[in-house]
């Protein structure tokens, strides 16, 4: 059943997948512009089966490109999704959560946000999310479940570059981290390697 | 069919719904910001019913709201999905389509972008969107289509607001346009009605 999830990423990364300079890997052509709704149902009922025994009462995500691989995974978990919000300016209002997030490919700041009366002290989260790099929209959303003092149970990733610090930023917090396509190298001449 | 998911969803707005000033109505619960996964998966699904017949090959929508419901009709219908982006600026490039969109709740303009090679003037488009009012976001990728010289068959909204123009100028186009909730006033006091 992983197998052939993983087997499908694969393969739509090698034969899709755009390698850009700075070891930005571009997948619009599913995942981030274009979307393959059938792969990411698939991805979504994967993410049950590797997180569905924990409990997991929402998902969270940032948008835009986090939006479809949560939903179906909120499908197949039977969850709701939030999608924390970006924006260029921070509006401070009593009612969110915020995170400043950097962006390392973009070289810019975000800030993230959530309404507050979307989580709470209740909630177990699971955090889905497109791309796992330098780690720092899971760290932000991290900083939002710790304002709103709620536990993380799950962080789920489709694609991972494992010579990125995201993983060793995230296993700060002792929890469940599992990526779908894990990719070790992206080579000078546009290759993508992966993790065996 | 359509009943079911009709009522489903005039019961959420009825009773999840906020009424602002300046006829906006949020549904961040379960559209907006919170997700709510299986009820867009029966929009989806009713998505397909009213367009399944006119072969549609691409839907298109705009981040981040109306990720969710045209994901869920592209699994319906078994085609891709494209998410035109936004953009506070302006960053022509020669491998984009954009138009600008006029956001009368934001009072703010932004560009929308989708790349040149995820559209061919083969497709038969779909735009799928959550909300019609002034149907500025739905016109931009009209722009977009007819600069990419393909054929629109279809407009499929979750929730429109018939007393505002949106409507009136999507007509134009002689395209079928099907809208799931259909809201012709908001009160002073809150409440939400709908056409009959």
């Amino acid at each position: 059943m992983g197998g052939s999830i993983l087997k499908l990423l694969e393969d739509k990364i090698k034969k899709e997948g755009i390698v850009l300079p700075n070891n930005v890997l571009k997948v619009d052509s599913f995942l981030n512009h274009q979307v393959d709704p059938k792969l990411m149902y698939e991805v979504g009922k994967e993410f049950k089966r590797l997180f569905g025994d924990l409990g997991v009462t929402k998902i969270l995500t940032v948008e835009s490109s986090g939006i479809a691989p949560a939903v179906m995974a909120g499908l197949a978990m039977d969850v709701p999704v939030v999608f924390a919000r970006k924006h260029k300016s921070l509006t401070l209002t009593d009612d969110m959560f915020t995170a400043d997030v950097y962006s390392y490919t973009k070289q810019t700041s975000n800030t993230i946000s959530i309404a507050k009366r979307f989580i709470n002290d209740q909630d177990k989260i699971l955090i889905i999310d497109d791309f796992l790099a330098n780690g720092q929209a899971v760290s932000g959303l991290f900083d939002i479940a710790d304002a709103a003092k709620i536990d993380v149970v799950g962080v789920g990733i489709v694609i991972e570059k494992t010579f990125q610090k995201g993983r060793k930023l995230i296993e700060q917090h002792n929890v469940r981290l599992e990526a779908l396509a894990r990719i070790s190298k992206l080579t000078d001449d546009g290759q993508v390697e992966f993790e065996n």
